[in-house]
C-alpha cells in the first residue's frame, strides 16, 4: 500500500500551536505531502468520540490515506504507540482504543518502537515526537513494519450498547451530541430503500432486517416516544424526532434547535426502537 | 470560466469530522485540488451571517474560485441545491439565500439535480453528498450547466435596513458582532479619501455621497451618540466609537474590549448616522 | 534565504472569514504557496500568548518558513509593521512584541512601509492589507529589505519572571493555561537526561545547572507543594503535579482534568522550584 496523504484528527483544539507544530514536523520529513484536517475539536481525552469520528470519516477518503489520530490522555505512560493497516488505509496513533471502530477483516498493527523514526522530545507530546514523524515516514514510502514488531492485541473499546432482545425491538444508547445538538445513537446503520428501512448493524453480532419507518417509534428513558422522519425540516416546531443521520445512525433531532438541550439527554442514555419487521 | 480552487465556508464547527469528510470527497473526485478554508464557525443555521461572510471574502480571491458554502438548515427538504456563476467566481450551496449578497450583474444559476454527480447518502448531509462533489467536478472542468436546469429565481434574503430618509441622515441596523465584539452595521460602504468619507452604498437604491467624518455622529437606540474615529487605538478607554471596518461598513468598536457587551446591542438594533453632506 | 512556505498564527478565531481572506490574498500574489495553519484561537489581543506560541513552534519548521503572525490590537495606530529575519526563518507581523521570544543572535528587522506591496484597504485589517501581501511577496522571492528601512529597535515584551535568588531555588510565574488546563510556567527549559534534569534557561541571564527531579518540589502561592513527575498518567487521581512539558517548561498538571481549574491559578501567579543542585 502506498501512503499518499495524511488526514489529521486530534483533541488539541485551536488555541495552542500543537496541530501546526505536527504539520511543521510532517513538512520537514516529507515535504509536499498533502495534509487534510479532519477535526481538532474532539473533547479533550474523549477517545470514544474520536473513534466514532474516525469511523464516520474513513470511507470517504481515497485509498492510501494515513489517519494521524492523536487523542492521547495516556501519553508518556506504558501505553503503546501504533501503526495499523486496515482495508486500504493506514492509521497512526496511541494504542488506547481510538482505532476500535475502523478495524476491518485482516487488520494488522505494529508498535512504533524504533527510536530512529522519532524526535527525542520528552513524554508529553507524542503527536509531535512519534506519531507525526511516523505518518510522514509512511508517506515517504517506509513500510509500517519498519517501525517495530507486529502486535496482535491492540486495545479495543467496549462496544456501544446495541441488541435485539426480541423481534420488533432494538435497544441502544446515545453516543454523543454533535455541534448542532443532534444526539447520535448506536442504533444503526439504517439505509432508506424506497419506503423501507434496511438495518445493517454496524457492530457485529446482530442480523440485518427490514422495517417500515412510518410504523416505528423511538422510546426515550422517560417513556417519551418519537416518530422517525426523513429530514430536519419535517420536524414540527417545538418537537423532536428520529432521523437517519449521515452515517446511517439514528439521531434524535429538533428543527433549528438542539435536541440535546431540549431532551436533556447525554451519552449512554438508553434508547429503544419499536417496530414491525417487514419480511421481503 | 475555469474552476481552479475551492474555498469552503460552513457552520459545521470543529468538533465533528464534517468538514474533513467533505475534503476527503473532493480529494477523491478531483485529486490535488487546492482547498482553502474560509471559516467553519458560522453560528449554526445563520444564513445571513454566512451570506455576509461570503460577501466580505469574494473579492480577495483569484478568479476561478469555487465557493463551497454549506449553511443548510433546510437540508433534505424541498429547497433546491445550486451552482451559481457571478463575476469571475463560482458558488455551490443550498438555495436558501446564502448567495444573496454576491449576486452581481449577469449572475446565472443552475439546479444541482443530476444524481450522477452525487453520492447517495441520505437526506441530512448534502455538503458531503451533493455540494462537495459538485465543487470537485467543477474543478475537473465540468461546466455548471451539466448539473441540471438553469434557474432564474434563487432565494434572496431580505436586504438589511439601509435608507436615507432625509439629507444628512442614513438609517441602518446592526448586522452581527464579530469575534472581537465589534458590531458591524449595514451603514456602508465607506471609503476614506483624504479628510472626506465617500459613501458608496453596498445595497442598491441609494446614491453615493460624501461627508466629513469629524462632523458625523452615530446615534444608538437609546440616544447615545458616538464619534467616528479612524483606528481602534484612538478610542478612549471605557468608550466606544464608530470605525470604518475592513469591508467598508461602519462598526461600533471599543479598544481592546467588546463593544457588543459594552453597548448591549445585537442584530437588528437600529443605528443612524447624522452628518453634513459635502458637495464636491 | 529563500522563503518557501507560510505558517499563519492569529487571534482571528473561526467565526469570521478573516483568515480565509488572508489566504485568498496570498494565493493571488503567490499562487501555489504552501500555507500551514499554526493556530487562530489565540485569545483576542493576547500578544504574549502569541509570542509564546511562536516560540514553541518555530524550531519544528523547515528553514525558509515565513511566520505570518497577526495578533494586532494596535492595528491602524502608530505601531510599525515589520518583517524580521532570525535564524533560518522569516517573520511578518505588527511591531508590538509578538516576536520577542524568537529573536536570536543576528536578527534583522525591516519596516513594511512601501505601499506598493500593500492593498489599500483602510486602517483595521492589516493582516489582509499589509502582512499577508508581504508574506506572499517574500515567497515570490522579494528580499525583506525591499519593503522598507532596516530598524534596530523593535518592541520587546517584558521578559517573564525567572530568577535564581539562591542556590537550590528558581522563581518563576505561570504563563497561561493551555487547552487541557495545564498551567505552563516560565520555569525552564528542562531536559531529562537519565535520572537528572538539565536546566538550560530559555531567557538570558541565568546559568545552566543540573538537579534531581525526585528531590525537587514546586511551591505554589498558597504554600502547597507539588512533586515533579514524568507523565500525566503518574499523577494520582485528584492531585496535581509538575511535569516537564513539550517545550521544556515546567507545567502544573492534573490527570484527565484541568489543573488551572483545580488549583485556581492563572497568569503571573508566582511559582518556585526548590531543589538540590547536582554537581557533575
Amino acid at each position: 500500500m502506498v501512503a499518499e496523504r495524511i488526514a489529521v484528527l486530534t483533541d488539541f483544539g485551536y488555541e495552542d500551536p500543537f496541530v501546526g507544530i505536527m504539520k511543521g514536523v510532517i513538512d520537514r520529513i516529507a515535504p509536499g505531502t498533502e495534509v487534510i484536517d479532519l477535526a481538532h475539536g474532539i473533547p479533550p481525552g474523549d477517545i470514544r468520540r474520536g473513534a466514532l469520528a474516525l469511523w464516520q470519516a474513513v470511507e470517504y477518503f481515497s485509498p492510501g490515506t494515513v489517519f494521524l489520530t492523536v487523542i492521547d490522555p495516556g501519553v508518556g505512560s506504558g501505553r503503546r504507540a501504533l501503526a495499523m493497516a486496515s482495508g486500504a488505509q493506514l492509521f497512526v496513533g496511541p494504542d488506547n482504543g481510538v482505532f476500535s471502530f475502523i478495524m476491518g477483516p485482516g487488520w494488522q498493527a505494529w508498535e512504533l518502537s524504533d527510536p530512529s523514526y522519532q524526535l527525542g522530545g520528552g513524554a508529553t507530546f507524542h503527536g509531535r515526537d512519534i506519531f507525526a514523524p511516523a505518518a510522514a515516514h509512511l508517506c515517504r514510502g517506509l513500510p509500517p513494519e519498519s517501525f517495530g514488531p507486529c502486535i496482535g492485541d491492540p486495545v479495543v473499546l467496549p462496544r456501544p450498547q446495541l441488541d435485539a432482545p426480541q423481534s420488533g425491538l432494538l435497544r441502544g444508547e446515545v453516543l454523543y451530541a454533535d455541534r448542532f445538538g443532534n444526539l447520535l445513537t448506536s442504533l444503526g446503520r439504517f439505509e432508506q430503500a424506497g419506503d423501507i428501512l434496511h438495518f445493517r448493524p454496524w457492530l457485529e453480532g446482530l442480523t440485518s432486517l427490514m422495517l417500515q419507518p412510518t410504523e416505528a417509534l423511538l422510546e426515550l428513558p422517560d417513556g417519551l416516544r418519537l416518530r422517525l422522519l426523513r429530514t430536519f425540516a419535517e420536524i414540527p416546531e417545538g418537537e423532536c424526532a428520529g432521523i437517519i443521520g449521515s452515517s446511517g445512525l439514528l439521531e434524535l433531532c429538533a428543527f433549528n434547535d438542539s435536541a440535546a438541550r431540549r431532551l436533556g439527554l447525554g451519552p449512554e442514555a438508553p434508547i429503544s426502537l419499536h417496530f414491525e419487521v417487514v419480511t421481503p
